[in-house]
């Protein structure tokens, strides 16, 4: 079994790509060789990997001959043409995108709620949506205390979660408005400097977009909660890295504030930020570059007997996708330990 | 009676006061002299109005001699320092600022929730605070129809809500941020600029804002449901001009979006502004300089069965500040009509 990793990035030269590497380079996941992958129009491009420098390729059939394991990030339709080729040649795949999220063959994990799922693949492991991610780490530790009946969530969704091209035209239109010029879009439909707008995911029967169906569709999953009411507002707006959540919780009992705060300030990948005094509390630019997801402003909710209130930001494309699926393979490597790597094997192995 | 009114702004200086000046300019307001009032640092300023200029004077002992009317947006303290003066000289002040709200001697209006209230006034009527108009004019027409049992309303707030100096700082911030400088801000506690916070008002006992709790308590007085359930989150976001709000309701009873939709296509002060297929919906840059609040993304809740997601946008200047006063004061000019002008006397008038 392979002590160290034979790792390919898919999507390598995404703003989640981009920020795999990073964590690849950094945090300690015992790899043996890197393989930078994209699309034909990005293969050439040179990326500095430890010292060395790493050629992108063009993903090809045949690319995945020699690899153990995938982090995808290029998007659905890229997942779904060749994820299945991967796991055929012996890889495990963590996909960020969202095209088997849902798949009841295929887990959803977010390695502070449900580690153990992760280890119950086919080959492929789905990383959840960004804002669910978030969501989850910050209130399952509440949800395992007192179970949660219902959520109502409104997101302040940064531009980085339409990818690296919409961090730039956020820039570009913001010099342009300040110029005096027009903002006109291209990567977003509307133009986002100085202004915000309901999510641009395409609107699903009953006026809810994708990006709102996945965070109720994918906590349900994380949480194995297939009941949870859970109603989302999602919005992007004007921020170039990391998102923001303010979280409405109705427990199934009234749940104190002074026990959620006990609970959050010790609780894995949350750091609890309340300064009272001086009005300070998550805010993205706080959140940008960091692992954990800040969580503040926890107050008992004075419309509900039950309710708490809750606000959290968190990097979206650390946490939200690529620490997540970095995440997930330490889980899998920690696991395979000395043994025969079962849990990089593509046949479902029980705990 | 005066059938046309001797006005005097008191903060003829601020963001609001140029709003004020600006639509008395331009609305059908009868109005036969203006008097621009504001700090000595801003006294002697000159104003266009209608073809002439007008000097800023600064507020003084005497200065609402010859007044009928004061339109005051400078502040609590201003107002509590003034405002009985001006009364005292036989005005009717309508008050911007926080100050006389929740005097239960004073009338809190929305002219499309409760026009009647502020015939019953004492000299000063109150303006409700931005965030409070905008909601109120969007959910009261449904109200009237099924009450309301709960709101869970999350904000996205302009600089302008700040005033003037805090769109400045927002742009310059933006600025030096694309320059690759530091963001320093001097107005508000934090930089705004590609980044959001929880709203900087004082913060109150149970961990609410004050901005927060003027949305709980002014709407309960408007509404007159003192006992009405709500829950607000209020957060700052790098917009210029407009807030947004994403209101959650519940009702006593299941409230279908079809009749939602109805009613609000043709309620007062609102524009129902829905196109699913290309995801267009109220924003901002959309509401900037509009009288109506833009309404959208009307959605049966899927988390309960009596609940209604809806969103909107509304210009926090306009109808969150400026124009309303103006409409109060035109309801009392067109109440008094040609009778011995009741509405703009200082004691109580019952309708």
């Amino acid at each position: 079994m392979p002590k160290s990793y034979r790792v390919a990035i898919l999507g390598a030269t995404g703003a989640v790509g981009t920020e795999l590497i990073e964590l690849l380079e950094h945090r300690n996941f015992p790899l043996s060789q890197l393989k930078l992958l994209a699309s034909p129009r990005s293969a050439g491009q040179t990326i500095p990997f430890r010292g060395e420098s790493l050629t992108v390729e063009a993903v090809a059939d045949g690319c995945f001959k020699d690899v153990d394991l995938v982090l995808a990030s290029a998007g659905g339709s890229t997942s779904k043409q060749w994820l299945p080729q991967a796991v055929e040649a012996g890889a495990v795949a963590i996909d960020n995108s969202s095209a088997y999220r849902m798949d009841p063959q295929v887990p959803l994990v977010v390695p502070e709620v449900n580690p153990e799922a992760a280890f119950d693949h086919q080959g492929i492991i789905a990383n959840p949506n960004c804002t669910t991610i978030l969501m989850a780490v910050a209130i399952y530790p509440l949800h395992q205390v007192q179970r949660i009946r219902r959520i109502v969530v409104s997101t302040y969704q940064s531009a980085s979660g339409a990818g690296a091209r919409a961090m730039e035209e956020l820039k570009t239109q913001a010099q342009a408005i300040l110029n005096g010029e027009d903002a006109t879009p291209s990567v977003l439909p509307y133009p986002l400097a100085f202004n915000l707008f309901p999510h641009n995911s395409p609107i699903s029967e009953g006026g809810y977009c994708q990006e709102e169906m996945k965070m109720v569709n994918e906590t349900r999953k994380i949480f194995n909660e297939p009941e949870l009411a859970i109603t989302a507002t999602c919005v992007r707006v004007p921020v170039l890295r990391a998102h923001s959540e303010a979280i409405n919780l109705e427990f199934e009992q009234p749940f104190s504030r002074a026990r959620a705060c006990e609970i959050l300030s010790t609780a894995p990948g949350v750091v609890l930020q309340e300064n009272w005094q001086s009005n300070y509390f998550p805010m993205p630019m706080d959140a940008d570059g960091r692992d954990e997801v800040l969580v503040g402003r926890i107050r008992q909710d004075i419309s509900h007997p039950c309710g708490l209130e809750l606000w959290l930001s968190g990097d979206q494309i650390r946490k939200g996708a690529a620490l997540n699926a970095v995440q997930i393979a330490e889980l899998l490597s920690r696991e395979s330990g000395d043994a025969s790597s079962p849990s990089l094997s593509s046949s479902s192995v029980q705990r």
